[in-house]
């Protein structure tokens, strides 16, 4: 059995927060900089890999984080959690995401059946379905092809998917893989859904209604105004709409569409990018085979992850350092920087990941914690970010530990030379540049031009983004985001934060106001 | 003469430190909440207001602002700054973003001309060019209009006009002013040109090249992008591009250019959208008088901040409080939170717009600064924030302060009624809720429900999203960060933090590299 504890309660944290602190400049200068870059590093899945030789740590910190991840049992909370135990106490549910794309442990018992293979019949309905679609067996009202699909949701539904179609919308172009363009709709303001639909031929789209519980509010109000649109272009809203939600929600058997797929409660909405959440969307967009290898990724992924071995875990040898640069080094936030347009909106996603699942002031037994938890996550791609907020990154009063991925190949193909270089070339110049940089920053007595540097980095290499990268890597990022959870001993599966908002707002909308509620009712003419 | 002090010499900022604390929970909660509703506000232009009643502050704090206002002579410096004072010592130059849409004070003189009727006749030649393209008047070589408008820059050049652009695209096909597409390419990663430039007919396309330097490497290496893809096609570069740069660099004189529209050195990157860089492209896309009217908002906005008094000056106010809650409070970031789905990349053009202006560790004079300086800035479009990073906002360990932004009506007025009211009332229903939730939290016996509240916030509402309430919106947050550079004492008009990146990705291109650099490079196969 795991012990459940927090984390100043631990010898090996006390130990961890008395270990020296590294000189970044001095360690990532000259030789010895280079022989950090070529012994600090964890190979990861498709062909991924994590370096770590720019982020503050020595053979001596690693031992710490080594002992931390032992006494923590990162390793058998992750075990017991993927053999089924009941990891999201708050919840009393079951923590199954990556089961959604492998079976790691044991066979998974719930609600009467194998989990697994209900999440592997869902994929196959899903494709099933998509196939149908992309061969003209399932059409529109006038025997048509639909050629766009409209994701309907929000939070989970919406940041994952939408940031996952996007990583691959021109790998896919460029594969032949690109079967149709996806659209999303997520905000409750009108103009969202109003101005998406103005850019669709409904006629000819397909609707895909997120919602796990079948009552989100959002979801459901966008749902009537794309009924609304389809009606007033004289088409019947259940030939355009499919739902994934859960079984026992009132959409799962509900006419009002042409198919439901399923997910569960044991899938977050954060972690439901690989689920039925991701799978519709991405299916029909890319087709089945490229949601599969997305997947695949994913299960490499989290097949390393169970490695005791902290060396050779990226997602635990991640989560501890970042541990190590909040609670130990004191750093509030952390900036994931993408040196990939593709992954324009990838660090939304992650913001979600992170600080809706650590973003907690109580342990899993609901007692406060008296140490940091989850960090302020941001981010924008590179090289873009470097012409806007890197300034405060380089020269700025606080220090922010950063997070690059890079590909060493782009997905489209097509490139110029400029001054003896490719733009993929100098994109990767650049973010090689950027790591040494904040690392050993530039001594100059016009202290304007005065680089400190000591600003921790680490970054993701690999390949190109392809859909085995791109699963990987999110499978990363949910792993990392796991093992922080343990660390801190919060439950990092529930959102407890996110319910006070929703009955202030419905109180406002019954007009059953007082006090400053009120007047900010008024001010806003509601 | 206006002194140049740092923050912690003030002897008002002293006395600020030493105010009591307010108790946001005890203040908001009941009538007094409401009274503070009523009390605690400011009104802006363009029928916008500032309400600051969900901040953690009273008459005391407000009157300790006031004389650190006073102290620090903010609205002296701004006269200075308006009237031609060289306030970028570092770079030698004045700063002269606001004129670019009205005379505050006295003429300027600069480089031999009156540079109000410099930046005006900039204004004039736009908007003849853009009214001939859409008259038809200038065509493509086939005697065809243009229908596309691609701006081709980073940074300032891409942040602020494409946040502009989606912020009134709704807007403007509503009011029947929308005149043409734009699109954007910025990053170096050779897949942001390829997929903008495969997603437009280039043969109807205008491509306006940004940068004043006229020598911006990831600008030039996508203009050659762009170049390739017009000759591929059969097509002379120079029938589809114009530059905006400044007077002196390179492409003003070019025969490779239709047209040439200048701004000068006194307009920071991150201050251009109101000059010729937001200009071209904007009055392209919805017409000159929208960007005429986006500029009166601007100017009456940036007239109601020369105001020497407090609280009747919105954007001096909120620096004051920023700076209460960064240094006082030690609060390390900020979010932006606009409840309008036009506004979602607003918060990542002020991301830049402050994190670029004010992270930075050395006063005006190149000494070091004993005080925190800009925070980091960071949000996301609510509600869709509601069900991501919310969760931290509102029960993570450290608090952040909140910027709301809403308005009460949406912009193109389709919406559906769905449980008693319409998406826009939920829309405005919760941000009203979350501004209480956040400031008075709520009590529960489950700690894991529980909600500590005293997270402070303000919100600017305004009537609808149209093109004055825009530069209003924008001149707000470019004079809160002014104020703000002046609190600390920084040279909130240079970038010297992004240029030791720019230096060594030039010898990583260049192969000469060593140590750390030499492995990464190697790694990313450059």
């Amino acid at each position: 059995m795991v012990a459940w504890n927090n984390l100043d309660t631990l010898a090996s944290y006390e130990k961890l927060t008395k270990t020296s602190p590294v000189n970044l400049v001095e360690v990532m200068s000259g030789e010895g900089g280079a022989a950090r870059v070529k012994k600090y590093s964890t190979p990861m899945a498709a062909g991924l890999t994590y370096h770590y030789a720019a982020k503050a740590v020595d053979d001596d910190t690693l031992q710490a984080l080594t002992d931390l991840a032992k006494e923590a049992q990162l390793a058998d909370k992750f075990k017991e959690l993927y053999n089924g135990a009941v990891i999201n106490t708050g919840e009393n549910r079951l923590v199954l995401h990556q089961l959604t794309r492998g079976q790691l442990g044991d066979k998974v018992q719930a609600d009467g059946v194998d989990k697994r293979a209900f999440y592997v019949a869902q994929q196959e309905k899903i494709a099933q379905f998509a196939n149908d679609v992309h061969a003209g067996k399932i059409i529109n009202a006038s025997g048509e092809k639909f050629t766009t699909v409209v994701q309907i949701g929000i939070g989970g539904s919406d940041l994952g998917p939408r940031a996952m179609y996007l990583a691959l919308e021109n790998w896919a172009k460029k594969n032949n893989t690109f079967k149709m363009e996806a659209k999303f709709i997520s905000n409750v303001d009108p103009d969202d859904a109003a101005a998406v639909l103005n850019s669709v031929d409904v006629a000819h789209a397909l609707f895909v209604l997120v919602s796990k519980s079948g009552t989100t509010l959002e979801t459901l109000t966008n749902e009537s105004f794309v009924k609304d649109a389809l009606k007033n272009a004289g088409l019947n809203p259940s030939d355009h709409m499919v739902a994934v939600t859960s079984e026992t929600s009132p959409l799962a058997k509900s006419d009002d569409y042409l198919a439901a797929f399923f997910m569960d409660d044991y899938i977050g909405g954060r972690y439901s990018s690989t689920s039925a959440v991701g799978g519709a969307v991405l299916s029909l967009a890319f087709g089945p085979e490229v949601f599969a290898q997305f997947l695949d990724g994913a299960a490499e992924e989290d097949r390393l992850s169970t490695n005791e071995n902290v060396l050779e875990n990226a997602a635990m040898l991640d989560a501890l350092i970042g541990v190590y640069e909040r609670n130990v080094l004191g750093y509030p936030s952390t900036a994931v920087l993408p040196y990939s347009q593709a992954l324009s909106r990838f660090p939304a996603h992650l913001q979600q990941l992170d600080m809706e699942s650590n973003g907690k002031s109580v342990n899993r037994f609901g007692e406060p914690v008296d140490y940091p938890t989850g960090p302020v996550i941001f981010g924008e791609p590179g090289t873009n970010g470097q012409h806007s907020f890197y300034q405060l990154l380089h020269q700025g009063t606080d220090i922010v530990p950063l997070q690059f991925v890079g590909f060493k190949n782009s997905q489209i193909g097509t490139d110029v030379d400029i001054q003896g270089s490719t733009s993929q070339q100098k994109l990767c110049a650049n973010v090689a540049a950027q790591i040494v940089a904040f690392a050993c920053g530039k001594a100059d007595d016009n202290r304007n031009k005065n680089f400190e540097g000591g600003r921790p980095s680490s970054i993701i290499i690999g390949e190109q983004l392809n859909p085995q990268a791109l699963g990987a890597l999110l499978a990363h990022f949910e792993n990392k985001v796991m093992f922080q959870g343990f660390l801190w001993n919060v439950n990092s599966f529930d959102q407890e934060g996110v319910q006070l908002g929703k009955v202030l707002a419905k109180r406002v909308l019954a007009h059953e106001t007082d006090g400053a509620l009120k007047e900010f009712s008024d001010l806003l003419n509601i």
